[in-house]
């Protein structure tokens, strides 16, 4: 049998990566005889979740989903009912890209913010709050932030936890999509307890997919009281695995030796990388700060379709010829290198 | 590492099982550099594709889900208004193993009918049809059935084939669960094409997770108009995979030499062999007749939790004494052997 | 102008009747210049709210929505998460009459039963119990039962006490669809408060439009912890009206001097004498109890379009000529010998 | 009885007054003995549709319904699936004070745009259109406009077409929010037919509380193809009357001899006083043009407690000292001037 893949390396999406040979290795390991299925009496999802209470250094519930979406829009809309608002910035993943999911699966409203660097402020919340108690309005309930944002920067812990405490003060919640939440520990230096469970999160929707792992995200409710009744949501949103040994299995190696630690500094050493050497040729423009694992650089129109032939990428701002560029647990400063020659080499032939 | 693996075999079900080895090679080699995600220009998918169109003899669109309870239901909702209805057995895994997920995410109802066997009828069916165009009932629009159904019993085309030509002369469609198609397939010695494509069926929910896949299931539409919009409905619903390719390379695996059949053979094969044993050991006897790869069978009430220690499955009815035994594409004849000795072994004891 | 009415009585239905006198005075009374809309700092509403906790003998929050639908949808919905099912008689009018609107406005089950007097108890709705902490199904949450029913039955206090009892020692809620409960206190002789609040209801669709009113009914929560929240769900669920003086002003003509009690003796009233002139007549035979307003009895086959043509009713059961027949608060005793008399002179003509 | 009423006017909203005359006469020519219920096999039904589509010169379907509420999420959602978007008015009524109702029934996204004036443009619509064939996006499908907007801001005829052939050209409908469409036909002295039938739209929610109903809109289907199975929609929206003749009644008196026309007509009459008026008044100060009955002000802040307790109307923005004052067609030039002399004598005495 022959595959027909696609056989190259680009700057596309972290996704765009496969498994790292950690997580293969588990899935090999797991496959073994008969095991329960759905995680019920299964010894193997007890480990791991031992496992997460330790990193988090909390007695926090853990659940496995399939994906990013799934893990998003149930930890959000467990917390709420239909008539309570999620406040996002526009730019959150879950506004723009999970196709209508939260608004779905919740039968409610996001209400967004223009957030010109992707990061929410308690002070761009707080106009929302006057909608508190008016029968006619949706009434907020979550702040949802992503960490590291869709726009590549990153909250400082104390930003996390004035967040929290905004929202615990007026009675709502703070949701993290942490589908980069390794690339922004690594770039921060700092522990998953301290970012999220020391900082006030309530819930974290904790990516794998995007750093290494084949399948599967974890719902993280650091506070196990709110978890009550969630794998009834699970198993109606779909999101419950019949295997769903293969992703414990990955987890575990995902948080062993800390897998996730070191896959995600890799992707962000690469992008410190790839944005300094960018900023050597001439005619190319970093359009934002790198601070994790995404860079945005600005390109001559004419050169985007030459290079995304032999490297591909994705356009994020069409009107201001802005790339994104993403590195991965597998990106190669030879990747990076080639880049930058084709890059070169293509100017030059404009 | 060390994982906390179960390290026995049971007849729990067939998703107790691992992947079989092709499939785990399979996955290896689709883990190779970078691959486009979400099967968007993906020379990967278009390959499998182009083989379902082969087994199907058909024009048909496919597209991969993660796991059964989303093929079920996007398939079928996607063919609904929320005020059209399904029409299904009681004991449709659809209507009472997917925690309401049908009508979370449809927003309808299940119109239930009671089958002795599992199995639907016209005439079952033709009841509901008063309904049609009485505004204060849900409309029926879907009939679905079970292939193989929950209780191990099977369609033959000729029920299918009246099955659909029933819907259609409603207008109505058809909708197959087949979480166990492969099973049904070896065991009626039939072409998928001959089962699905040639009976008139709409949808199909075509499986492999419990017939030695490690995750992922499809959803095929055989005739390729029904299917417009199903990848935002996909997306929707959660369940778009970013890596799809470990998904897409899977399928290859499972449709190439006939594997899907290959496996659902063994497992059929397993059952029938289980099920002829049974009948030699004075007390057990079978309950249903053994079609697929699903034994049931009335056990002594005091056996059942000692022989579950043993080798775990469940109760089906309690109030029977009846137990299901599932075979898998890895249950071999020790395995079986085991099973019988001990149970002697016990009885004996008693 | 000139309205194209009908301009004839029948035993259609309940809400085939108009709005009796001393409603059409109340909604003349509050067509008085400006007032509050939604009920918002209304000194109306708190009057007919007051008048409500006299009824009830209890602390109990009282909200108008439009129609029954409304009333039982956002009711039974408001106490449920989607994953938590509605237990219910298969002929509710909840499960069968709303075109599905439970499950599109709830995104969850309805679990039924079959009872062949339209009655559940508490043996009745036991068998759900074991899906409770299952995965994989709806998880049992609230109980609904019609009073009267849709057959024309009653449940005697003691019968809902025990309904209540049964559900509070399983942490389910008891829903009573009232949209005859009129005909039902007046029919057992006992108050609203001793049927429903001292029985244990947690909620209550307190019909008014199939007994004088012309819109509007009332959803009574028993117990006011239960209705937070509750606004929101109205207006989320369209059912918030904006000149809600109107519904108000319907309320408190109802509940002043006993109106709701006299229209509903009335209805019963003439059902006794059209249930004993049935009887009288050779040919017609009764197939129910007359314990409310629904006389239920068997007619040649040929006599009942005939019959429809000069005075309408609905086929209930067409397979056994069951018809039923209702009578409201302004049947009169001539409505009910005219239909005797056509009966006997079309019967005469067969 | 005695009725607690307010016993006063105000300007708070169109919504605050109550019947007018020929509304209430015509309720009580409705109320005659029995008639069909849900307006099924109902010749008062006929009648009045036979009106609309003389109204609008069109084949016109129509449908009653019991709110604006309900007019709207209703017809916008029978046109979409829920993976298509809406694309409104940031102020749309649809969008800011539905309490998510519109994301509750459909299960999808409204796209909103910023829009000083209340009034969308196509330049303003098309930046949504990029998303249109990409997965992980909704799809725009649906440009909803308010006809007179929130702001009392009217579209012209012209720009209405202009709106209707892009979203045609571009495979999407156009749903006009007529809770004030008869004070925009009055103010732009056009007939419905010019403004809706003529333009091209292809759903109104044609409103009747805000103008002298009691209780009561219609859904227009300006092309009846469009309204298959809307009446499902309807039940399983909880919007279906019992009693609909009294809707029916009310809307053949609103459109005999135009009351609709001659009710706006005062409406907007007395906005326009109201509006020459409040420019007399030193310290008082229109913020936006008068085009139909809404008059926005901007008065001193210490002026608005005071003038409220007098006479009640809403504060539009805080942050600008902004009111909002709403005419109704029983508002009289007594109120006008009783409410221009209580600000004066305030004014003097702050």
């Amino acid at each position: 049998m022959k595959l027909h893949l696609s056989g190259t390396k680009s700057f596309a999406s972290d996704n765009w990566s496969g498994a790292c040979p950690e997580i293969m290795e588990a899935l090999q390991q797991a496959n073994h005889l008969h095991h329960p299925a759905y995680g019920e009496n299964d010894p193997l999802f007890q480990q791991v979740k031992d496992r997460f209470q330790e990193v988090f250094e909390a007695d926090c519930e853990v659940f496995f989903v399939f994906n990013g979406t799934g893990a998003n829009v149930l930890s959000v809309s467990h917390l709420l009912q239909p008539w309570q608002a999620i406040v996002a910035p526009r730019s959150a993943h879950l506004n723009e890209d999970e196709g209508g999911a939260p608004e779905r699966f919740l039968g409610g409203k996001i209400l967004t913010v223009e957030c010109a660097d992707g990061k929410l402020r308690p002070e761009l919340v707080e106009p929302f709050l006057s909608s508190k108690g008016f029968q006619h309005h949706v009434q907020p309930k979550l702040i949802t932030i992503s960490q590291a944002t869709e726009l590549g920067t990153l909250y400082k812990p104390q930003e996390i936890r004035e967040l929290a405490e905004f929202a615990h003060s007026h009675d709502m919640f703070l949701h993290v999509d942490g589908a980069r939440i390794a690339n922004a520990a690594a770039a921060l230096g700092c522990s998953l307890a301290e970012m999220i469970t020391h900082t006030g999160v309530d819930v974290l929707s904790f990516g794998g997919t995007k750093n290494g792992l084949m399948f599967g995200e974890a719902v993280v409710f650091i506070k196990p009281e709110l978890a009550i009744g969630f794998e009834y949501n699970r198993k109606q949103g779909m999101q419950l695995a019949s295997k769903l040994r293969f992703i414990s299995a990955q987890f575990m190696a995902y948080l062993h030796q800390d897998l996730w630690l070191r896959n995600a500094q890799k992707a962000n050493e690469m992008a410190r990388l790839l944005a300094q050497k960018i900023e050597t040729v001439e005619g190319l423009m970093l359009s934002r700060p790198t601070e994790a694992n995404a860079v945005f650089a600005i390109l001559p129109e004419k050169l985007i379709p030459l290079l995304q032939k032999e490297t591909f990428f994705h356009v994020w701002n069409e009107a201001k010829n802005e790339v994104r560029l993403m590195c991965s647990f597998d990106t190669q400063r030879e990747d990076i290198d080639g880049f930058i020659h084709a890059a070169q080499r293509l100017l030059n032939s404009l």
